[in-house]
């Protein structure tokens, strides 16, 4: 299927509004990949179908967690985790997508993990800043992607967990290794610029 | 060793200040204790306890978490975290303490753990309210340690994880999970609670 029939059957999964989201995502996501040295066709892709099951019924997306064996611990926590896994699970069912690369960046768009890749954190980033996006600290995060993508998601997850706190909401645990991972790797990026 | 042994020796491994911390711990775990129906004398023992080797070299730490084989992932995570699990094997190895109730309140009360013990609870959350203490939250913490446990113990930990986020810290995964625990308890005692 070419990107034209992709953009249309993912357009067909969502109201307009999560639609106009995605087209968001996606502008934001291709301009990431061209500032920090990432692959803007990759990019495109999966910011175009990163959403793919976000509007599809619980029940169906709990029934494709179980019989697929996608991770069982998705289903102790929030329901908003899930249809990162269903929507990689989908977009490689209903069209052939294989690349593992744009299947990861779909999967972990939500949670981050550890070691992410380019694509993961430009699809996470783009998610967090794209132009319709309004919550408090966005600015802040928006101006940290202009020089450093692991300083602006590190500080996207702040407000993630930071809001779950609020809220007396569980935090998915892989929020926080990512986060973790993130400070390092910021750290050493740190050290070699100062020459230590 | 009798527990007025105990009082002297603990007392040896720190400076004043952080005994007169301890004093406070004592007195706040044994009023929990009674509060919640808890051991009054298990709580006296694991609260005098408990900060055993706070005040003990970082090298003296690193050298027993490595020879004794305590969880290796400490030595990736804060040096806060040291003191309780080497403190918990500093009073098994020179003082004789076996009891692994008291040994495990040791053990988690910087932490926490999934399915705490009362114990746990109750030297843990007295580390956070007793008099001494002075942070941002810590009297809506004392207000809710009047009536819940678990309510209180989220509460702690939730200033205890905002503020390694506001500080650019890492969070160790075992509080996410502890604070992810407690939530689940204190839902259910509410459920039970109001018969649903």
């Amino acid at each position: 299927m070419n990107l034209d029939g992709l953009r249309e059957a993912t357009r067909r999964q969502m109201p307009e509004k999560r639609w106009q989201h995605t087209l968001g995502v996606v502008d934001t996501a291709i301009a990431l990949a061209k500032r920090f040295d990432g692959d803007p066709v990759k990019a495109e892709l999966a910011a175009l179908l990163h959403d793919y099951s976000k509007a599809w019924a619980i029940d169906r997306m709990e029934g494709i967690i179980r019989e697929q064996k996608l991770p069982p611990e998705l289903l102790i926590y929030d329901k908003e985790l899930w249809h990162a896994h269903v929507g990689a699970w989908a977009v490689e069912t209903e069209h052939g997508i294989t690349d593992e690369e744009i299947l990861d960046a779909i999967r972990y768009h939500t949670s981050g993990r550890e070691n992410m890749t380019k694509l993961d954190k430009i699809v996470c980033l783009a998610d967090y800043i794209e132009p319709g996006r309004d919550y408090p600290g966005v600015d802040k995060i928006r101006e940290l992607a202009k020089s450093n993508v692991e300083e602006a998601l590190i500080a996207a997850f702040d407000s993630t967990i930071k809001l779950l706190i609020e809220r007396g909401k569980r935090v998915f645990p892989l929020t926080v290794y990512t986060r973790n991972d993130l400070i390092m790797q910021f750290k050493k990026s740190k050290n070699i610029e100062n020459g230590g």
